[in-house]
């Protein structure tokens, strides 16, 4: 038997142990955000130092960051032309609560039909174990056809504030040629899909300042302007009646989508029905001459998240007030930059503002768009394990959203990182019932293996 | 000596017991919004009573309401061609709190340098009492030139709640010729002035809805519209750049300002250096070819009096609303009509509101316009009261706030109102360190006597 036969053997033979051992680590309540469960996180990162310290894995430490610690351990023993891997995955979880609307207790995993009931049980620990018991059987069945290193964090739950600096400060422990971030997940437990690509983040908060304090509207309508009317007018200029956005230069960096991109898209099932039906929304809404699942992932887009001015309560009261504050965040695509949006919003305020306000915009958050290039070996490789696991060829598949760890990794270590994990989309993610499918769950750990067997071969 | 001559001798003779019955009614803390003064407003409302029934007035009662009494008194004597005048006023006083910023108690009138200090000493105390002591020296002093009714309420400082009903149920009984709002005052002691005009509102909440649920920007963004967004756009659309509002009609039953009037404003000392220094905003704002003050006052304008939607406290997250409110108001001058300007709002609503959201509109609060005639016979000798009492002639001059009683007693009534009182713009109305300016007081009784005498002879 090859390696990989053994691996694939041990892996099949040992669906029982994968279980308790995913059981065993959901029976942690690491819920990193409530200080009375510090002692949990503190036992769950243990559980996985000796995880991997078990798998014979060296330099094994629970590493203190200003809050919840990171979990590393490394074995570089490959061949000398096999790459380096860096598994990124997170061992903290949500809070559970409303506990009442929980069928089964949330720390106490329970199988009902063909799925396992628990907190954490998809976001992430079910990922993470999945990714350890691949390791467990490379392991004992053959050995690790690549050199492999973990960074489990505990923050990510609570937006990883410790992390960027822990990078920074373990540039060298950490180098590699790519990272396998196991955060992500299917659209179907039939369809296999493998995420490329990822949108950015550039969130402002804009406030406005017109009289020095609120005055009454009636002595004073008609001769100073509205702060709250500015930053409409404001805001309104922003977009087109497609949602184009208007701020100068903000397509300049747009990576048009390909045909083979399109035609992937294409095969998706989400077409505007489904979107219909998940939002709600009495019409979709968007650019023309684009899907609305390339819209939603493939394409920048401008968002109002908040807006405050004035008087909200109940009732009237006849106030022109001094201040208006709007949220406003872009999504950006490949290749734009954070910090060049910035730049575009405060050119196009400088433009647009009238002297009868003062303005100011203090960026909340950034993170860059990620891609991996389609024809990378990781791709690839991700690509066939997947076909070889489902028998069929995987969706490529790019989100919407934004994992803030791949642009920092992008960022600080100067390597892609490769969305490869399991759940699915009705796992209850940060809600009541949060499940992880067995099935799934299995085959998850099948295709670890191939993966890292079709990357380590090349 | 004729009947004026008798009452200006008397009132000129008795400052002494003007002062005293001021400070008398300014010790009763009638503040109407505060449970635990309830009985105060009763004693306040038992003072007017008990000096109208002195004054030989009729039909004196302190008549329930749902919350606080409204008083009432009528002298229904004079020669058969003399008109009626309905007197309104208020007995009701703000609360007196920050109580730390007071120099002296709030209901221990203290006079200091020509003014008295105390809570309703300008708003409104001092103005009843002043009439109240025009009226005992035409008693005393050789009768009263025309038929007088009082109706003073007690809830006008939160919001009158109760006058409407009150009006309705005893149309007859209030039954006049004018009403005679003496809530009010002029620009300096040393500029006489009559307001004959006011501003209305039409107050408006709309409502918008997008998706069922808050989205995440992520995901949807791109697909759905954001109602935030929208509610900008159509707030934006609602005026241009100068202010003037888009809402179709708005402004085919704006009367305009004759040149008379013109010139009058152009006597007043407010000047665009005072509205800036008043407002402390960067810049002024406004239609062009109007002045600041005639812009204030004369001219219809619409505000933004609030904006909520999604995400507001600290920090970021990336929701995509399913909701967004605003509070949009408008002032409305002659002969604007606030149902109308309701159903414009309505159909710009309809005509520019997309298939992305839903909304609905709320009338919080309307209130007409309101206008007496120059030449009317009540501003003829109002005028000339204030010219023989100051040496010169009065301002004319609109107000750009709206006093929802005088549209009430027009509709209900079918009465103009002339809006004659003796406040000054620095008397801390509403604030700590109230106060009513002595000199000006006294003119203030001379000026009622010689007003009634006036209309009451032509």
């Amino acid at each position: 038997m090859s390696a990989l036969e053994q691996a694939l053997a041990y892996a099949g033979e040992n669906h029982e142990p994968a279980l308790a051992d995913l059981k065993s680590l959901l029976r942690i309540p690491s819920v990193s955000t409530l200080a009375e469960h510090d002692a949990d996180m503190a036992a769950a990162a243990q559980w996985l130092a000796s995880r991997l310290t078990d798998l014979s894995f060296e330099n094994v430490a629970v590493m203190p960051t200003a809050r919840h610690p990171v979990v590393y351990g490394d074995w570089l023993h490959a061949s000398a032309d096999a790459p380096t891997v860096l598994f990124y995955g997170h061992y903290d979880v949500q809070p559970a609560d409303p506990l009442e609307e929980w069928a089964t207790p949330p720390f106490e995993p329970t199988v009902r039909g063909e799925n396992i009931y628990a907190r954490g049980a998809s976001d992430m620990k079910g990922q993470v174990v999945a990714f350890l018991r691949a390791v467990e059987a490379m392991v004992r069945g053959g050995g690790l056809p690549l050199n492999l290193k973990f960074m489990i964090e505990g923050e990510e739950e609570i937006g990883s504030p410790s992390l960027a600096d822990f990078i920074r400060e373990h540039k060298e422990l950490l180098a590699c040629d790519l990272c396998l971030n196991a955060d992500s997940g299917i659209l179907d437990a039939d369809l296999p899909a493998i995420t490329y690509a990822l949108r950015g983040l550039a969130y402002f908060e804009i406030r406005l300042q017109g009289p020095k304090g609120d005055l009454h509207s009636g002595r004073f309508g008609g001769v100073v302007d509205n702060p709250a009317q500015v930053l409409c007018e404001l805001i309104a200029g922003m977009r087109d009646a497609q949602g184009r956005v208007q701020l100068p230069g903000f397509y300049d960096r747009v990576r048009p989508l390909s045909d083979e991109e399109r035609a992937d898209y294409a095969r998706l099932p989400t077409d505007d029905a489904w979107w219909l039906e998940q939002t709600g929304a009495p019409a979709l809404f968007g650019e023309g001459g684009y899907s609305a699942s390339e819209r939603a992932s493939a394409r920048p887009t401008l968002d109002v998240n908040g807006l405050l001015s004035g008087f909200t309560g109940k009732g009237s009261k006849t106030v022109l007030p001094a201040r208006a504050m709007a949220k406003v965040s872009m999504r950006l695509v490949p290749d734009q930059d954070p910090d060049e949006i910035h730049q575009s919003l405060l050119r196009y305020l400088e433009q647009h503002a009238p002297p009868t306000v003062t303005w100011e915009v203090e960026s909340m958050a950034g993170a860059p768009p990620a891609i991996v290039e389609r024809d990378s070996p990781a791709v690839q490789a991700a690509s066939r394990a997947l076909e070889e696991v489902w028998g069929k060829t995987p969706l490529f598949t790019r989100e919407g959203g934004t994992i803030p760890v791949v642009g920092l990794i992008q960022q600080l270590l100067g390597v892609d990182s490769l969305l490869l994990g399991f759940g699915l989309p009705d796992d209850n993610l940060h809600a009541p019932n949060e499940k992880l499918h067995l099935p799934t769950y299995y085959r998850g750990i099948e295709t670890y293996i191939r993966f890292a067997h079709a990357l380590g071969a090349r």
